[in-house]
């Protein structure tokens, strides 16, 4: 087989057959005989021409099969997953993860780093005190079976060929194609061994689909893959416009997060984590109310003994930025949206995210939001508080954020965070 | 600037930026930091959504900028030169530089190497002893003032980039894409100095451009460049169906254009010589009548100097193949096609051509057309003649060309072999 002749078939807009589709991943994820351009270029014909869905279902099992699979079978508890396409402020996982196992359901939870400007769960997670992404396979199972809840860095063994082709997208413009990113994701996910998966799937100018019927395509492939190999999957669709919570940054979004696992915390995270609750444990089979379990403080106590259990330390308390500043507004009139993409930029900038891959973030850079939309405020009131270690970028920051919020003469009724289930 | 924006700005359907497209093409071709898999993206993204006009004019203009470019001011005959894009048995140069020389212009042709089933030219002249395709630019101004003719070798420093970015796009999928093959024989002609130019582009099963419609958009896209950029440039649309003349291979191609150099040959030969060379003498402004000069033996003689000059010696012979096969007529009836890509294929795995550009050629090997079309032929009867001095490729290269000759039972009248002029 020739990988030319894989570029041209897709190119030219034939499907790919399963052997063209099995060959050139499990060649290209090895090294070697196919270079990086040929890849390239068949990333970009698939860009244009799209894949059919056997094209699709094959490429992600080829995916899963350059690398292993966890098996999760010797489990007594479901095993049901969560994964978000990402947002600014998006600490759910947090909570979730925690309330979904204390409801009874294992959630095996490989996550990732972020990069640009929405965060990542570990990059959260690592600002506490002691805490470590990686697990074995086997510290994991066992981890799931006493606690039922694991948020862990995924392994180099998992879909290998995702992670090459990932970093290829990412300097080739052909990151943004509805099933690179489905297969992308599925193939992870899948390889975990979660029996079931609910789908976050982020819509708006924060999230990385703006348009809602692109979200509305992407969530029903990803759900078809799930079919297609036996993990019962759905996708909720959120509201990614404005800044999810009140926070962006590291640090500052376990705060929140331990805000919201002891009852208090904002009610749009509360919403969204609950609808997220409800879809898992339906999938898994159990009948628990996750609203009475989030208030009994139980999902704490999970959340808590899954940190400790892998070596972290909330009584040593969260780290805290070195230098703050606030952005005041501008007019009076009532607050429309807080800009998710301008929030998130922002805590980027101030340290909390990285532009490459292998930069180093800061636990304690973000951004505040210290009004909520529908708020009433007066020129001059804080309305958010930037966080940083390195005071040289606070003004830079602060000149961009001066329209991240909006203000406006009338009030107007924000839509409802969760927009459809798509299963 | 980023290699990303630009391939994401292309691939996104927007018009690329002169900054842009010189940036692109003078950073790739220097080398470094921007990745191959970066161009080749770039290149697939160009094959989907195309390029303006002025795109291409400054694409063109870049990848000329990229190396140098010869000055042939200083001669006193007007140049001209012609371009082929490239069919089976097409010795058309061999004998149209010295015959337009011939009549007073001066034809600087670099020429190529052929690669797949199409020959080319510095492979053919290399079968004749002693002939060497490399000139210095003080040479070949020198050999243009005393003989008018030559062909020679591009060196390494015309259009770099051109060189670079076509072995990229030959593994990638991205050869066939009329801006992409526009640009890249324009630049390399149009930094050749020559004042005028025409094209010889073929459309048929047997040339690169199957379809007219598509030749027609590649000529037109071609005369408009040249045009851009102070070169008069008119092109020839000629038919590629059957072989050219009755020979494809190097020595035997040598043979056959000294055949019509001395007044014989096969007439589609003598009649598409005769147009191109029409063509030019209008272009350079030369009133000379290019059939009298032909028969006039001037031409031959333009062609001894010519070859002398660069060390080649005619006495010497040409080269024949130690072994050689005849391919049969199967049935009684008229010839009314000679496939000219079976035979070109059938030429190439004779040796005559090579798969890889570091492959050498053989001089000898080749395939004969003993029909013509139109020719009455019963069963037995030889038709095609198979040349090699690798008597193992004999038998598999027979079995390919069993239907390269079509015999039919009416005879069908062969349309004219130049289909139109676009200027």
């Amino acid at each position: 087989m020739r990988a030319l002749d894989v570029v041209t078939a897709k190119r030219d807009g034939h499907e790919l057959t399963p052997e063209q589709i099995d060959w050139f991943i499990s060649t290209y994820s090895r090294g070697g005989e196919i270079a990086d351009e040929q890849a390239a270029a068949l990333a970009m014909a698939i860009f244009f021409n799209g894949m059919t869905d056997a094209e699709l279902t094959r490429w992600t099992s080829a995916m899963i099969a350059s690398g292993t699979t966890l098996d999760l079978s010797s489990l007594d508890r479901p095993t049901v997953d969560k994964h978000s396409t990402g947002g600014v402020g998006d600490k759910i996982s947090l909570i979730l993860v925690p309330l979904v196992a204390a409801c009874g359901a294992a959630v095996p939870q490989l996550s990732g780093r972020g990069l640009g400007h929405t965060g990542g769960t570990l990059d959260k997670m690592e600002s506490i005190a002691g805490w470590q992404p990686q697990l074995s396979p086997a510290a994991m199972v066992h981890q799931l079976e006493k606690i039922g809840a694991v948020i862990a860095g995924a392994t180099a063994d998992i879909a290998p060929a995702d992670r090459k082709l990932y970093a290829l997208r990412d300097v080739t413009g052909t990151v943004e194609s509805i099933p690179l990113i489905a297969s992308s994701i599925m193939s992870k996910k899948i390889a975990e061994g979660t029996d079931a998966l609910v789908l976050d799937v982020k819509v708006g100018s924060g999230a990385f689909m703006a348009d809602e019927a692109r979200a509305r395509e992407l969530a029903a492939a990803m759900v078809r893959l799930g079919g297609h190999h036996g993990v019962a999957t759905t996708a909720v669709l959120s509201r990614m416009d404005n800044v999810l919570g009140r926070t962006a940054g590291n640090a500052l979004e376990v705060r929140e997060a331990l805000d919201v696992l002891t009852g208090g915390g904002p009610g749009d995270v509360v919403t969204l984590t609950l609808a997220l609750a409800q879809e898992m444990l339906r999938l898994a089979g159990l009948d628990a109310d996750p609203a009475a379990v989030l208030a009994s403080g139980a999902a704490h106590d999970t959340f808590v003994r899954m940190v400790e259990a892998q070596g972290g330390d909330l009584t040593r308390g969260l780290p805290e930025a070195l230098h703050r500043s606030v952005v005041t507004a501008r007019r009076s009139g009532t607050v429309n949206a807080i800009s998710a993409r301008e929030v998130g930029v922002a805590a980027w900038r101030l340290g909390a995210g990285r532009a490459r891959k292998e930069d180093p973030v800061s636990a304690t850079a973000g951004v505040v939001c210290l009004v909520d939309v529908g708020d009433e405020v007066e020129p001059g009131q804080p309305v958010l508080e930037l966080h940083t270690d390195d005071p040289s970028r606070l003004a830079t920051v602060a000149a961009l954020v001066t329209e991240a919020v909006d203000i406006a003469d009338a009030a107007l009724t924000p839509p409802p965070i969760v927009i459809d289930r798509i299963d």
